[in-house]
Protein backbone atom coordinates (compact mmCIF):
# COMPACT_ATOMS: atom_id res chain seq x y z
CA UNK A 1 0.00 0.00 0.00
CA UNK A 2 1.31 3.84 -0.84
CA UNK A 3 -0.77 6.54 0.47
CA UNK A 4 -0.97 10.36 -0.74
CA UNK A 5 -1.89 13.13 1.18
CA UNK A 6 -2.34 16.29 -0.75
CA UNK A 7 -2.53 19.43 1.19
CA UNK A 8 -4.62 21.93 -0.33
CA UNK A 9 -5.20 25.89 0.11
CA UNK A 10 -8.27 27.15 -1.19
CA UNK A 11 -9.04 29.45 -4.27
CA UNK A 12 -8.94 32.81 -2.29
CA UNK A 13 -12.53 33.91 -3.71
CA UNK A 14 -13.99 30.59 -2.91
CA UNK A 15 -16.77 30.26 0.34
CA UNK A 16 -16.44 27.22 2.14
CA UNK A 17 -19.04 26.03 0.69
CA UNK A 18 -18.10 26.07 -2.82
CA UNK A 19 -14.74 24.61 -1.71
CA UNK A 20 -16.39 22.12 -0.46
CA UNK A 21 -19.05 21.69 -3.48
CA UNK A 22 -15.99 21.68 -6.23
CA UNK A 23 -13.46 19.09 -4.22
CA UNK A 24 -15.98 16.62 -2.73
CA UNK A 25 -18.76 16.48 -5.28
CA UNK A 26 -17.52 17.87 -9.02
CA UNK A 27 -13.88 16.88 -8.41
CA UNK A 28 -14.19 13.29 -7.00
CA UNK A 29 -16.64 12.41 -10.12
CA UNK A 30 -13.17 12.93 -12.24
CA UNK A 31 -10.92 11.43 -9.51
CA UNK A 32 -12.58 8.31 -7.83
CA UNK A 33 -12.12 6.65 -11.14
CA UNK A 34 -8.33 6.00 -10.95
CA UNK A 35 -8.26 2.52 -9.04
CA UNK A 36 -7.51 4.14 -5.48
CA UNK A 37 -8.32 1.56 -2.68
CA UNK A 38 -9.38 4.53 -0.66
CA UNK A 39 -9.90 8.19 -0.63
CA UNK A 40 -10.97 10.58 2.51
CA UNK A 41 -11.57 14.66 2.12
CA UNK A 42 -10.74 16.44 5.34
CA UNK A 43 -11.79 19.91 5.40
CA UNK A 44 -11.02 22.81 7.93
CA UNK A 45 -13.72 23.65 10.37
CA UNK A 46 -14.67 27.58 9.91
CA UNK A 47 -14.08 29.21 12.24
CA UNK A 48 -11.88 26.89 13.41
CA UNK A 49 -11.67 26.39 17.00
CA UNK A 50 -8.62 26.43 19.76
CA UNK A 51 -7.11 22.67 20.54
CA UNK A 52 -8.73 22.95 24.12
CA UNK A 53 -11.94 25.30 25.34
CA UNK A 54 -10.47 28.39 26.59
CA UNK A 55 -7.40 28.93 23.42
CA UNK A 56 -7.47 31.24 20.85
CA UNK A 57 -8.61 29.65 17.43
CA UNK A 58 -6.23 27.46 15.69
CA UNK A 59 -4.62 29.19 12.65
CA UNK A 60 -3.92 25.82 9.65
CA UNK A 61 -1.67 25.64 7.31
CA UNK A 62 -3.83 24.38 4.58
CA UNK A 63 -7.58 24.59 3.87
CA UNK A 64 -7.73 20.68 3.57
CA UNK A 65 -6.28 17.27 2.97
CA UNK A 66 -6.90 14.58 1.25
CA UNK A 67 -5.97 10.97 2.09
CA UNK A 68 -5.87 8.71 -1.07
CA UNK A 69 -3.91 5.08 -1.12
CA UNK A 70 -3.31 2.14 -4.04
CA UNK A 71 -2.26 -0.87 -3.68
CA UNK A 72 1.14 -0.18 -4.25
CA UNK A 73 3.62 2.71 -5.96
CA UNK A 74 3.44 0.81 -9.35
CA UNK A 75 -0.36 1.14 -9.00
CA UNK A 76 -0.41 4.76 -8.00
CA UNK A 77 2.15 6.08 -10.66
CA UNK A 78 0.29 4.44 -13.21
CA UNK A 79 -2.98 6.07 -12.55
CA UNK A 80 -1.35 9.14 -12.16
CA UNK A 81 0.39 9.23 -15.66
CA UNK A 82 -3.49 7.74 -16.99
CA UNK A 83 -5.08 9.99 -19.75
CA UNK A 84 -8.24 10.36 -17.18
CA UNK A 85 -5.95 11.94 -14.39
CA UNK A 86 -5.03 14.14 -16.54
CA UNK A 87 -8.62 15.49 -16.52
CA UNK A 88 -8.65 15.31 -13.27
CA UNK A 89 -5.31 17.31 -12.73
CA UNK A 90 -6.71 20.35 -14.77
CA UNK A 91 -9.82 19.87 -12.45
CA UNK A 92 -7.93 20.78 -9.46
CA UNK A 93 -7.03 24.63 -10.76
CA UNK A 94 -11.13 25.44 -10.10
CA UNK A 95 -10.69 25.04 -6.21
CA UNK A 96 -6.72 24.88 -5.26
CA UNK A 97 -4.57 27.80 -4.64
CA UNK A 98 -2.07 25.91 -3.41
CA UNK A 99 -1.24 21.85 -4.03
CA UNK A 100 1.20 19.95 -2.05
CA UNK A 101 1.40 16.22 -2.11
CA UNK A 102 3.19 13.99 0.58
CA UNK A 103 3.64 10.17 -0.64
CA UNK A 104 3.91 8.01 2.49
CA UNK A 105 3.54 4.73 4.20
CA UNK A 106 0.81 4.56 6.82
CA UNK A 107 1.23 3.20 10.45
CA UNK A 108 -2.30 2.64 12.38
CA UNK A 109 -2.10 3.40 15.90
CA UNK A 110 -6.22 2.59 16.86
CA UNK B 1 -16.70 13.12 14.54
CA UNK B 2 -14.20 15.65 14.67
CA UNK B 3 -10.56 14.63 12.71
CA UNK B 4 -7.77 16.54 13.59
CA UNK B 5 -5.14 16.57 11.19
CA UNK B 6 -0.97 17.18 12.67
CA UNK B 7 1.86 18.46 10.00
CA UNK B 8 4.97 17.63 10.97
CA UNK B 9 8.85 18.27 10.01
CA UNK B 10 11.08 16.50 11.58
CA UNK B 11 13.77 17.41 13.74
CA UNK B 12 16.79 17.45 10.95
CA UNK B 13 19.84 15.61 13.24
CA UNK B 14 17.09 12.41 13.24
CA UNK B 15 17.64 9.80 10.93
CA UNK B 16 13.86 8.31 9.25
CA UNK B 17 14.21 5.28 11.30
CA UNK B 18 14.59 7.21 14.64
CA UNK B 19 12.01 9.82 13.86
CA UNK B 20 9.74 6.36 12.82
CA UNK B 21 10.46 5.20 16.55
CA UNK B 22 10.07 8.27 18.59
CA UNK B 23 6.37 8.52 17.01
CA UNK B 24 5.23 5.63 16.04
CA UNK B 25 6.24 3.37 19.12
CA UNK B 26 7.66 5.83 21.95
CA UNK B 27 5.07 8.99 21.11
CA UNK B 28 1.87 6.82 21.16
CA UNK B 29 2.60 5.39 24.15
CA UNK B 30 2.13 8.61 25.47
CA UNK B 31 -1.02 9.94 22.84
CA UNK B 32 -3.18 6.82 22.24
CA UNK B 33 -4.75 6.85 25.93
CA UNK B 34 -6.72 10.40 24.84
CA UNK B 35 -9.98 8.74 23.90
CA UNK B 36 -9.79 8.98 20.15
CA UNK B 37 -11.74 6.65 18.25
CA UNK B 38 -9.09 6.70 15.69
CA UNK B 39 -5.35 7.41 15.17
CA UNK B 40 -3.35 6.87 12.05
CA UNK B 41 0.60 8.17 11.68
CA UNK B 42 1.64 8.89 7.91
CA UNK B 43 5.01 9.04 6.95
CA UNK B 44 7.20 10.06 3.99
CA UNK B 45 8.50 7.39 2.05
CA UNK B 46 12.71 8.34 1.55
CA UNK B 47 13.64 8.99 -1.05
CA UNK B 48 10.25 10.33 -2.45
CA UNK B 49 8.87 8.86 -5.60
CA UNK B 50 7.58 11.13 -8.40
CA UNK B 51 3.98 11.18 -9.17
CA UNK B 52 4.83 9.19 -12.10
CA UNK B 53 7.47 6.58 -13.08
CA UNK B 54 9.01 9.41 -15.42
CA UNK B 55 8.50 12.21 -13.16
CA UNK B 56 11.21 14.06 -11.05
CA UNK B 57 11.18 12.99 -7.27
CA UNK B 58 8.59 15.13 -5.02
CA UNK B 59 9.30 17.57 -2.88
CA UNK B 60 6.60 17.09 0.07
CA UNK B 61 6.24 20.00 2.58
CA UNK B 62 6.15 17.55 5.64
CA UNK B 63 7.74 14.63 6.72
CA UNK B 64 4.51 13.09 8.15
CA UNK B 65 1.06 13.97 8.90
CA UNK B 66 -1.01 11.82 11.49
CA UNK B 67 -5.00 11.88 11.43
CA UNK B 68 -6.64 11.67 14.80
CA UNK B 69 -10.52 11.56 15.44
CA UNK B 70 -13.07 11.86 18.26
CA UNK B 71 -16.61 11.27 18.51
CA UNK B 72 -17.29 15.35 19.09
CA UNK B 73 -14.76 18.86 19.48
CA UNK B 74 -15.80 18.85 23.25
CA UNK B 75 -14.50 15.28 23.46
CA UNK B 76 -11.59 16.08 21.93
CA UNK B 77 -10.90 19.50 23.90
CA UNK B 78 -11.51 17.70 26.90
CA UNK B 79 -8.55 15.64 25.87
CA UNK B 80 -6.13 18.21 24.92
CA UNK B 81 -6.87 19.94 27.81
CA UNK B 82 -5.58 16.92 30.55
CA UNK B 83 -2.64 16.53 32.14
CA UNK B 84 -2.20 13.89 30.06
CA UNK B 85 -1.76 15.61 26.88
CA UNK B 86 0.48 17.91 28.94
CA UNK B 87 3.11 15.45 29.22
CA UNK B 88 2.21 14.41 25.36
CA UNK B 89 2.63 17.32 23.91
CA UNK B 90 6.00 17.84 25.56
CA UNK B 91 7.50 14.56 24.26
CA UNK B 92 6.47 15.70 20.57
CA UNK B 93 9.72 18.13 20.61
CA UNK B 94 12.05 15.35 20.59
CA UNK B 95 11.00 14.47 17.12
CA UNK B 96 9.25 17.72 15.65
CA UNK B 97 10.71 20.53 14.08
CA UNK B 98 7.59 21.98 13.18
CA UNK B 99 4.04 20.76 14.53
CA UNK B 100 0.65 22.28 12.89
CA UNK B 101 -2.66 21.48 13.07
CA UNK B 102 -6.22 21.81 11.37
CA UNK B 103 -9.68 20.96 12.76
CA UNK B 104 -11.61 19.31 10.04
CA UNK B 105 -14.92 17.41 9.07
CA UNK B 106 -14.60 14.18 7.05
CA UNK B 107 -16.01 13.31 3.66
CA UNK B 108 -15.39 9.76 2.72
CA UNK B 109 -14.97 9.41 -1.12
CA UNK B 110 -13.92 5.44 -1.32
Amino acid sequence: MIKMIAFVKKKPHLSREEFIHLWTVEHTRLSKILGMKGYRINIALQPQPGPTADAAPNVPPYDGTAEIWWESLEHMQAALASPENLIAAADTERFCEVLQFVFTEEFVVI
